[in-house]
């Protein structure tokens, strides 16, 4: 199949940073691109030869978007499945699948899928609403503490709670939801595994989270993780045994923990490209995006290795700050060596909202942590206003 | 000044490969572009902001795209300098000059100014026409062999040719052009030189060229040269003389000669980011379409050095095929470790056009040398039909 400066088209579901970046990627070969997305401001609308504005949930949309293009993919979780398998079923060649999709859109069904195939994961009891989760406690089903996962709809922290009592229970959304172990862990890891349309697989080395202790979102990720040799191959082993048993096609990020006893469990993944592996495109050989069009193109894999360590901040709007957005401070972080600032083009900061991100690459892991906390101490994501 | 995600514009003169480079950049960092070029078909239409479509060389066009951005560059030394020369004086920046320009537009312009600076180069002989040329060679004020160059409009290596006896001038242009003297060289180097607004200056490793025999084209750039650390060093410094002679802002590429007795001569310049750059993309801290930037936009200068070794091996159209682009075995290519082919977009091919280039990195350049000849040995660019 010819794919380069040809008729082809790829078609990508979601418009946001994820897509924009693999939308350096499409431009870097002369792919041509079309891409959906609910927003006219969304980041991926420079860079791809059509733009199509429209729901991702809605079945019509979907369907209508993905039956003239030759490869579809999806840079979100939230896009309508039916039309998907529809598709699917019309031979156009969606990537991941919607089969695997299902799989992992609800944590509930996620959890149960690697309980099935003796995926090491937290044990954990599904409930269907609150009501139930609340009457299970009262009979002792279940006991403090715990972790309220919601089945669906969670991202960027959101829809995780630890529960160490009653009054824990009350902001918890109602509906469908898991009560999981609360496992004491050393780190938060993850690992981003590549699978093509053939089969073959590459898994990049092990990156360690350093999250923010009361937002719950990301503040370092760290590659390569400051773990044993072991500890490495064991996580990189359990991630490719996901990505296998999914039959996973595309990139898939494995998140997961080192408990005290150095096992490894699987905490959840992402069946795209991820805010783990932002780092690979300055660290690594082959970075994640290039890798993702490599893997649903049926092109060869890349190296996974890296080139150097990397270290990734988030660039998340700061707290009391909503409006036109500025980057306070960039011009000294750019001064610093081996940092490259992405921004991804939303025009308005909130708080909390992903605004960017910046890498920082160094021959030595412990001076790109330096540089890095750096990094955080000095860039401000504020409002101009 | 607020660049990121603002209202501010860079505009840029030439949509070509190397525009569309910088358009990686400028899409990394959500920096606004405009972008001129007279074809439809240009490799930067997607991904700038605004296209406007129109003849570089003219007057009127190139100061009315020039009037309403912030800041102005070229990726193509073919603009129209009194329509900069005007705009500069109306306050919009344009990075590099109209003065520097001028300085390099014109060989002969260009080798007279090396030797009004000190900046050592090959002797020469400024010729108002071929007659005056064929002239001095009758009255034996010049002697074969010399190189002839056109004094404008060279690229690719043509407007260059080395002229043993009368036969060889036959097919010469007419016009005005230098004679300069044959010097036998070891090697053919370049380095690029970035310089900011305010003046700070870095100089990237010296690249290695090795050039194709009969078609004066470059085969392979290897990055680091395989010279000793002394000739690297009065290289880097020779480079870093002429952008501070030129008085430089942005990106300048310096082609030098490392002659038999390890001297460094300049060949000639370019006043952007080069070819013999392109391997930085993978290979070093800092690319030189992100330091072109961050140069222009007077933004703190990022890390020069390599984080691997780089070859860069062009993709140029081959001999017999006009056409429907075809990258034939690409996707064998890009199974060998460390390989990237950028693709240009370019739809139609033909003999010698470049269309795109692929670069190889590893930790050993001799590796990569060995990989490169076997990408250079397998990737074809042909027609379809």
């Amino acid at each position: 199949m010819n794919y380069f400066s040809s008729n082809f088209t790829l078609g990508i579901l979601g418009g946001g940073q994820l897509g924009k970046m693999l939308l350096y990627e499409t431009r870097k070969y002369d792919i041509a691109t079309k891409v959906l997305d609910p927003s006219a401001e969304a980041p991926c609308k420079i860079a791809c030869n059509t733009f199509v504005q429209g729901d991702l949930m809605d079945y019509e949309t979907v369907y209508n978007f993905g039956k003239d293009v030759d490869v579809l993919t999806f840079e979100i979780e939230g896009v309508n499945v039916e039309a998907l398998e529809k598709l699917e079923n019309e031979a156009v060649k969606v990537y991941p699948s919607s089969k695997t999709l299902r799989y992992i859109q609800s944590k509930a069904v996620q959890k149960q899928f690697y309980k099935d195939h003796q995926i090491p994961t937290a044990a954990f009891i599904l409930f269907k609403d609150k009501y139930s989760l609340q009457e299970a406690l009262v009979r002792k089903e279940l006991h403090y503490p715990f972790v309220w996962k919601s089945a669906t709809g969670g991202y960027d922290g959101k829809g995780v709670n630890i529960i160490r009592d009653a009054e824990d229970l009350i902001p918890l959304a109602e509906g469908e939801c898991i009560a999981e172990k609360l496992i004491p862990f050393k780190n938060e890891l993850a690992v981003i595994v590549a699978r093509s349309v053939s089969g073959e697989i590459k898994t990049y080395p092990v990156v360690e989270m350093e999250f923010h202790h009361t937002a719950n979102q990301v503040e370092y990720v760290l590659c390569p993780a400051r773990i044993d040799n072991a500890v490495t191959e064991k996580a990189r082993e359990v991630a490719m045994k996901v990505s296998k048993a999914f039959e996973h096609v595309g990139l898939l990020a494995v998140e997961l923990f080192q408990t005290e006893d150095d096992d490894i469990i699987v905490n959840e993944v992402a069946p795209r490209p991820h805010n783990s592996g932002h780092y690979s495109i300055e660290a690594s050989y082959t970075n994640q995006f290039e890798q993702h069009l490599r893997a649903i193109l049926d092109l060869p894999l890349g190296n996974t290795d890296s080139k150097v360590a990397g270290i990734m901040v988030n660039l998340v709007g700061a707290e009391g700050h909503t409006g036109q957005v500025v980057y306070k401070n960039i011009e000294k972080i750019m001064a610093m060596p081996g940092v490259t600032p992405h921004i991804y083009g939303k025009k308005e900061t909130r708080p909390y909202r992903k605004m960017g991100h910046v890498t920082i690459v160094n021959e030595d892991i412990t001076e790109a942590r330096k540089i890095a906390e750096e990094v955080k101490d000095s860039i401000q994501v504020v409002s101009s206003s």
